[in-house]
């Protein structure tokens, strides 16, 4: 009945042993004990890390899975929210494993969103010097996003994820029937970032989704599934190409230098990531447009299909142009002073190229009336 | 007239992204700059972490040929002492970064020993989600162990070196000269990593130490050279062997699993590191005795060789075999409860064996005069 979907993730023609798989499948959650087993994972005991809205709705049927498998878990609740995703908090999930005596080979497990992922990720990177790490992302965004690329780590006062580690997971469980309990809000800004990589790297693949607005936000299984697993390939492909962000790799983070500082600037309270990323996205093609690099109108597609999903696409009002230079500033994407973007070409189509000041200046003053 | 002496760490044959040259060369201290300059790391500027008092004796050296390379240098302190190898003190050292906004091309330099060098390492590991890490080690026990492996971290109030991470260093620079201002007790406890080498990997290193205890406590510059060559040799083979301690690479654990635990139990104040280490390993080939892998003369001779450089080699009155063995559990290379000892059957051959707790009484209670 549960078809299934897998995706190899290969990291570097000579860095095989950092490669995983990511399995799409409707149901996977009940079996999690069993493909640890497989994997080798299986004898003793694990960490679940998770927080207490994700644990309430499927953390019963987990550790059941585990303990079928012959897995005790050592269950840690961090708080639900990005403001919980600080090194005081990575601190107290130490005490926690250390105190329950937790071993190298006890695998440590993200049961949740982006927030659990990056930091159970951070902690299985860290943690006795590294122990395996396995993904059961439960959002839509981290079912697309940080379940590919190895990218773990915390927020800091002065930016997010400036604290962090590339680590690998050793496998992604994805099982697509979770997205059913997320609010409509939640879903939605996901969708965010399933955008981006079509509008990056496929343009048949944004076509896909102009196709099926319908068909997504009722969350039809086939559609859901196609688009995860169109995701993850991409991201895989880009991420295999470029494991450590030398290169290729930084245009995954199209939309991400506006949104990272709309999100910081609202202080991760007013915007989901994918919300912040809608609007960071529109401004990234409106500076192309700006820079002569793209058509407007390309600017005008990619609004049109995020407020579709009655994602955000503008700058809101309570942010000053100065604000927002003053925290782009603050970005890791800064070099030398001056600012590197992703801009965008044509769909499918982006390039890497350091914008001055003016340029944003220039850019922010000149974006045109909303399609909305 | 300085000779130069290069060691290649080729990290398996998979990953020579992670390789990098350690070099050995009095007098290099004055030329880090112009190293970084030829790595491509001297665009702009770098962190140095150090203590105040490696910082007394050299930073102005080290900062002298960084500016003259056009590499302006941030100094980050670290309090002296293993007591401030701490999580707190690494979440300083990311504000201090973080706020002279360092970039992820900026290098980060350990100029120290091993304390400062496994801090500044995770910091590298860490910040950002990884920057390039240069070690500059200065004390022997640093320029033997620390500098070859890529193990990094801090410790847990639970244990040492709880918390941390695998990141390999771009590049090691070790200046013999340093070690000159070195304390003799200093000098000595780096010894005991030098022996151990020669004890798990080569007899005939063994013998070389054996006959150059003279030369070796006078720092005779060819006998200093020749032991930290062959002793990063020794390591660097293991390391590249098995970069992330999944088989071979632990048994340059041997000594450490009783020496962890007497640093634990003492604190961190009374012995150095290699001290522990010394007494550990003169433990750890008395307990191989004891269960009939060893002859007893092999620990009576490492015992002799580790004496006549004046390390201790006998557990402190103070500390029981209950205490060390509730210490030992908390150990990371406690495996399904009984503990995983690295065992010597002869002069450079050791072996990886689970040790119960009733043997490690009976060998305690059995362990025979000292040669003192």
């Amino acid at each position: 009945m549960a078809s299934e979907r897998k995706i190899d993730v290969e990291l570097g023609g000579r860095n095989l042993d950092r490669s995983y798989v990511i399995t799409i499948e409707r149901g996977i959650l009940d079996k999690i004990g069993g493909r640890l087993v497989e994997l080798g994972l299986g004898s003793g005991r694990c960490a679940v890390i998770t927080n207490p809205t994700v644990g309430g709705l499927y953390l019963e049927r987990l550790t059941a899975s585990l303990e079928a498998a012959g897995i005790t878990p050592v269950v840690v609740d961090i708080p639900d929210g990005e403001s919980y995703k600080n090194l005081e908090e990575i601190s107290r999930v130490y005490d926690r494993l250390l105190s329950e005596r937790l071993e190298r080979d006890s695998p440590v497990i993200a049961l949740g969103g982006g927030v659990i992922g990056d930091m159970a990720g951070y902690v299985a990177a860290t943690y006795l010097r590294g122990v395996p790490f396995i993904q059961v992302p439960t959002t839509l965004l981290a079912q697309v996003d940080s379940s590919v690329g190895g990218k773990t780590g915390v927020n800091h006062a002065l930016g997010k994820n400036l604290i962090g580690a590339f680590y690998q997971p050793r496998a992604v469980y994805i099982d697509p029937d979770l997205l059913s309990t997320l609010e409509g809000r939640e879903q939605r800004a996901g969708l965010g970032e399933v955008i981006k990589h079509g509008v990056i790297w496929d343009d048949s693949f944004l076509s896909f989704i102009e196709d099926n607005v319908e068909e997504l936000l009722a969350l039809n299984p086939d559609a859901v599934a196609s688009a995860i697993d169109c995701s993850c390939t991409i991201k895989a492909g880009i991420v295999g190409e470029d494991e450590r962000e030398a290169g290729l790799r930084a245009i995954l983070n199209f939309g991400h230098t506006f949104g990272h500082a709309i999100e910081a600037l609202t202080h991760y309270k007013e915007y989901r990531h994918g919300e912040a990323l809608a609007i960071g996205m529109v401004m990234a093609a409106d500076l192309s447009a700006a820079l002569g690099l793209a058509d407007a109108a390309l600017a005008r597609r990619i609004e049109k299909l995020l407020a579709a999903f009655d994602l955000p696409t503008r700058l809101p009002e309570g942010i000053s142009v100065d604000e927002l230079i003053a925290t782009l500033h603050l970005d890791k994407k800064v070099k030398n002073g001056s600012i590197r973007f992703i801009l965008i070409e044509q769909a499918g189509k982006v390039v890497l190229r350091a914008v001055s000041e003016q340029e944003i200046r220039d850019s922010l003053g000149a974006a045109p009336p909303s399609v909305k």
